[in-house]
């Protein structure tokens, strides 16, 4: 085996973002209550916590500080924050709200392994080794404790001298109430008014409050920040000097430069109108030789009303009814109350976050594996997704800077996605709910972008749109998948009529020459439609109808079934027929140019993605095993490029230079539309996972895992955000087609319906690890070969009731007791 | 000599910058024209010809592109861009209109030596070597064919092969009338209509020019591009595919890439309302092996109208004349008419530039000392300037991104530039005039910042503002400077009277307690006011009055003359015995904090600035020379950082981390107010540049040059832009001081009134070159020490009528003929 290929199956460490890597930020935050990021300088930054995206946002004069002196010596006193990094070309320097001008740490290093991230500072100058741990509570299974609007926020301060050392970490941030963002994410405090800071104290927990009594509670704006601690050695000073120019700097770095204490100004009256305050809470200790002393922070917010729709344009418009709560407010009334909840429970929520972190972390897969699976959890907790009071989860497609980009849990895009669905099936559901209880109409037409919750629909021009066929079809799969991960009856017998209409309309609509393969006008995930028979959604079609006659089988529909059953056949067959070039399957056009926006001859990489659905949810081969193989394979070799200096892209650019990809499409027989399908020449992560799921179930675990790593080579922290996957938006949903890679390499199997899960794994089996998950249970699966070749299993239940479940593994069965 | 100093000294090539130094950005464009940069990448970037300035504003579809292909061979087609660099986050990848999907160079150097820029290309695929090279003419002491609103744009191409090569170098340009930008730089096309792209042929000019016929000739939106050549062989495209999607950029680079040639749509519509074109215009020519070819491009531009004022706020607000006319239509009246210009003086336009150029960075100058001097000439031929039809020169302080920063031709900040009264001698009379004519009240009043001339005036809230004492005594030696330039006696008399007045004023308003030291509220460049004596204002008074001395004597006033010259001496006096503490120059204070903002005891930086202008100037010392030295002497030892890592500074921030630069101001013997004068903790380079003079001028070379290398450093492409010093705003104008190091270096003395030059060089004696100017002429002066010992030296007229000057040089005296 080369060192390349064996590279490709090493179980190394995570990789570690060095302070130059300024693409890198890790989101805390939980799902449904936006963000806030930790940079690679331990900066904190894109402040997303308003109920709308906010990359580039940020709060000045927000950021913790440091002041050690060791006995004797001259205290040191830093910015927490590792150095700026070039280039240095505002227009007008770093205004004082950047704190550029203050000494600050010489290097800095993160590390993430989702829910957690650390920055280990180092600094010659400082006598003690200064390292930030922070989370928010991450637990499978458990929506609501993995969507609190807060983040345990800890510096461990360690004395590397041989005398006491006196510790002061002040963590500062701006009273936001109120303000606004501009166009590069520059706070904006001409609405601010009435913003003031308190201090509070109740049993363990004492710190500032950030508040404004301008809004009232029903506001959009009304909202409250608090930054919290529970050790017992506080200082704080809730506002810095209102004066002029940059005395409110100049007061607070000399105050806290002095002795690490901070004296209150005492100001009795809140902010002036187009003004806000700064407030700092600080931590002091005597730290001994040789001892490490934690400074527990908490960062807890609540702005409990956002918009009542997708966007401004989009929205609830009926007076009194513009605003809708989140979520969290069925658990909490205040940032001041988030923070007594995560210090009521720290200990459960740590341990049960670090299970997960672990349990995933310490598998058997390739350390980028892990890498694309556990970064790519972040879009369902970051604000590409949101989660109202009354249970209902939502998704966009992904975010703009500081809007969401494209709405409505948008069908053809979802479903790529499978991180949510294995860890937080319920919120799968509610979207399956969603889309067939309320966007499908009588008649079976399934509205792509869910929009009626807010009294709207989605339009092209002044007609509702098409349906878009991919979409239509996978989101029946999906309704499988979500009834074996959870054994939910009830859950299938509320979404099944409309199951059934949904195909039926699916066979009306765009089969139009009766041969049961769709041939009509097929709108799809490119946003245009394909004509003629094509394997996207002729594949889609044949994976919906193979889960609806497993339904309706089990649902006691017989006739149903083998309606299903004998419909699959024939259209399987003339698929065949139709689309199969001896390579792989092709779109049938007597004319490529008749329309504009085929792909005609060209090797789409989206070709099976029906089938890669069809084996992560456990349906089995819908076309010959012999040329799903053959096809898999061909989309590896003419779409995977090691290098895209050379390719002529006319489209948005997600991969360049010399990096590696995998393209949509290209045309290695010829056949080139002349005007190709749009996104024809691009790379989108969500595809390049599927892609690589596929290829490893058929057998291609090289040329997957390939490009399994070439997507995470990418997202180096230098180039992007290993958090973040763009496609059109930041945390793209698409991307989280991630998880399938893992149900792939393990072989886990699922069905909730008879409580048996199966492991089956494609690489290391001989020493294999992993993280499973279903609706009822989550935990981890290992076997090892043992001294007399004998095979040792165990599966450890981490979390939920997974008694009874019959694992079948290494030729053995048992059950879980 | 150690290495590092011995460095100093060096007069070595100029720095280089690759493709990855994007922080460069070198200007082309004129005085009061407006500019494009070129970018390390070879790219063209920051439009800013629209009347105001466009840092980050960019043209879709606006590159040059290559095609290229020997005989036998595919053709190889490329977009004339090195490549892009990361990171690569945004939230949509990178659009079409980036071209970041096409193939493009392997990379790309950029040098400059002001006003001429080249990038050489590097792609081992091509079979042709390419070099871009552009300027836009300058010539000093001709501002007219210094302010033409267009460029030279040539592309160098060699075959690098032994077959014959076909090439096509294409230029696209989107046509922007109408359109505006956005916060970040992005084009918005929401207000075009009825823009279209003609081809037009005229003798040897051949292009395409940019319209729209939606525009009257007086609305600001009006105005027209020229993308054109002298190149025989032609082909173009005026308007891109109007499609859907990305058909736009499909269609184009398709065309190009087939054979180099390029399809016209033959639109015979304009394009749609809230639309626009892009045109593309191609040069082709078969290059034989080794041979080198030129595809010479013109980009021209005509935006006639412009505010009439310096902001939306100050402006003439009277119906009908809301508007004013840039300078260049006293010659143009379209692009097209700027490119025959350009066509049919192109040799000229070119010969006298190079001669520029040559001069000075052929002279014995260290490189960096050149870079200073040379790169921040691109302050006047910024947006920072303007230039009006009627001749009126107009400055703000800097730029925003998108609009002048700090309006009125700031009398405190213009006083350290130097460059525009040595190379454009009636510019800088016109803003004397405009100060003394136009601002100064009838009791002598200057209002510091002019806005006469938009029927405005410069207010403290409801107040007009009060007079900088700095700027208002900094001017009146400013007007001896053009006076001693020039010999303009006209000139001297049209301001005296007011120059008069001036004084009058000062003495009345600063000096509370007639000791002839001012010492009442003094506002100043630190935008705050000073109270007591203090060393800033003190010494600038002496400056004026030396000045109004001579002038007074010249103009025949004698009584006035012994005034001027009694009042300086006792004023002289009398600030030694209040300021001087041993070591430098404090500010007399009995509580520094009595009021906010004051140095007190700290060493500032600006101390001596008048002395240093005095010294330029030819006015001698001010105070007892023993003092200057050791004054700035001081200013050197206390307020030059070698690494700026542990200083903490609230204000703005210009240099950080492990930079080096000089501190506005410092207290090395203690006394910091608790809120020190604002910008005391910051670092200005126009200040850099003045202390460096002032420390040549006082036999401290090597500490002077140590300052002007620690600035350009700084500014190496990768952290700042070389051609752009920034402080309260890009370009600023303070950094025209640099101008003085180049005066000082070469011991260049001038009088005009009497028709004497002198030089007498501070470095490289034995042989020695520098650029010399004044108002009659410019050219070189060399001096040689020869084998026997004895001083061969020549001066080299290069524009300019010198004749009768009589030049003052090692011992030596003689006339030019």
């Amino acid at each position: 085996m080369s060192q390349v290929k064996e590279d490709l199956y090493q179980n190394g460490l995570q990789r570690q973002y060095s302070g130059k890597a300024e693409a890198a930020a890790f989101l805390l935050g939980g799902i449904g209550t936006g963000n806030v990021s930790i940079g690679s300088r331990g900066d904190f930054r894109d402040w997303e916590i308003f109920n709308h995206p906010g990359k580039g946002a940020t709060l000045p004069n927000t950021y913790f500080s440091i002041f050690a002196q060791a006995e004797g010596e001259e205290p040191v006193v830093k910015v927490l924050e590792s150095k700026l990094n070039p280039p240095y070309t505002r227009a007008h320097g770093y205004p004082p709200g950047t704190a550029a001008g203050l000494p600050r740490m010489e290097k800095s290093t993160l590390r993430g392994e989702y829910p957690f991230v650390s920055v280990q500072f180092e600094d010659k100058d400082l006598p003690v080794d200064v390292k930030l741990e922070a989370f928010t509570p991450f637990v499978p299974l458990n929506p609501d404790d993995s969507g609190i609007p807060g983040a345990y926020i800890t510096y461990k301060v360690t004395n590397t001298t041989s005398v006491p050392v006196k510790v002061s970490i002040a963590g500062s941030i701006i009273n936001p109430i109120g303000a606004t963002f501009d166009q590069i994410g520059n706070l904006q405090i001409q609405k601010c008014s009435q913003n003031s800071n308190l201090f509070k104290q109740e049993s363990e927990l004492s710190g500032l409050i950030l508040q404004s009594t301008k809004f009232e509670e029903t506001e959009r704006e009304y909202g409250n920040i608090a930054l919290t601690t529970t050790n017992p050695h506080t200082t704080y000073k809730r506002a810095w000097l209102r004066g002029a120019w940059f005395d409110h700097l100049h007061e607070f770095w000399d105050d806290f430069s002095e002795n690490g204490m901070l004296t209150d100004l005492q100001y009795d009256t809140p902010a002036n109108d187009e003004a806000t305050d700064t407030g700092t809470l600080g931590v002091y200790e005597t730290v001994l030789p040789g001892e490490t002393k934690e400074m527990n922070f908490m960062l807890t917010w609540y702005f409990p009303n956002r918009l009542n729709g997708w966007s401004e344009w989009i929205k609830v418009k009926e007076e009194g009814r513009e605003l809708i709560k989140n979520y969290y407010t069925n658990h909490f009334d205040s940032a001041w109350a988030v923070a007594q909840y995560l210090v009521n429970n720290k200990e459960r929520l740590t341990k049960k976050s670090q299970s997960f972190q672990q349990a995933l972390f310490n598998s058997s897969l390739p350390y980028y594996v892990i890498d694309a699976i556990a970064s790519n959890i972040t879009v369902l907790r970051s604000t590409t997704c949101f989660w109202l009071k009354d249970g209902r989860f939502l998704g966009y497609e992904g975010c703009q800077d500081d809007w969401g980009c494209c709405d409505g849990n948008c069908t053809h895009v979802w479903n790529y996605a499978q991180t949510l669905a294995f860890l937080f099936p319920t919120l799968e559901q509610n979207m399956r709910e969603t889309e067939f209880l309320e966007e499908t109409t009588d008649d079976g037409k399934m509205n792509f972008r869910a929009m009626q919750m807010f009294d709207s629909q989605w339009m092209f021009g002044s007609n509702p749109a098409e349906a878009a066929a991919d979409g239509q079809m996978g989101t029946i799969m999906r309704v499988y998948r979500e009834w074996k991960l959870t054994g939910d009856d009830e859950f299938l017998r509320r979404v099944w009529p409309a199951m059934k209409n949904s195909l039926k309309y699916a066979l009306l609509q765009w089969d139009t020459d009766d041969d049961l393969v769709f041939d009509g006008k097929q709108h799809n995930t490119y946003d245009i439609e394909f004509y003629g028979p094509n394997p996207l959604t002729g594949v889609f079609f044949l994976g919906a109808l193979r889960a609806a006659e497993e339904i309706a089988k089990y649902l006691g529909e017989e006739e149903t079934a083998n309606i299903y059953r004998t419909v699959f056949e024939k259209s399987a067959k003339r698929l065949e027929e139709l689309t199969w070039n001896g390579e792989y399957y092709i779109q049938q056009l007597d004319d490529v140019d008749q329309y504009k926006y085929q792909h005609g001859m060209g090797c789409l990489s989206d070709q099976l993605l029906g089938q890669q659905l069809a084996h992560l949810f456990g349906l089995g081969y819908l076309l010959p095993e012999e040329h799903v193989k053959k096809a898999v394979y061909s989309i590896y070799k003419y779409n995977f490029k090691e290098d895209f200096s050379k390719h002529a892209n006319p489209q948005r650019t997600y991969v360049l230079n010399d990096e590696k990809g995998l393209l949509l499409c290209s045309w290695p027989n010829g056949g080139r539309p002349k005007l190709p399908f749009v996104y024809s020449d691009e790379v989108w992560t969500g595809i390049e996972y599927h892609v690589a799921t596929h290829l490893i179930y058929e057998g291609f675990i090289e040329e997957g895992l390939t490009i399994v790593k070439a997507v995470r080579d990418r997202h180096d922290g230098i180039r992007r955000n290993p958090w973040n996957e763009v496609e059109c938006g930041h945390h793209y949903a698409r991307s989280m087609s991630s998880w399938g890679v893992l149900i792939a390499l393990s072989g886990f199997e699922f069905d909730m319906t008879r409580n048996e899960i199966k492991f089956n794994p494609r690489i290391n089996q001989d020493d294999f690890t992993t993280f499973w998950s279903t609706g009822k249970a989550w935990g981890t699966y290992t076997q090892k070969k043992n001294i007399n070749g004998e095979w040792d299993t165990a599966v450890k239940v981490l979390y939920g009731d997974a008694a009874g479940i019959t694992v079948h593994a290494c030729g053995k069965k048992w059950t879980i007791e």
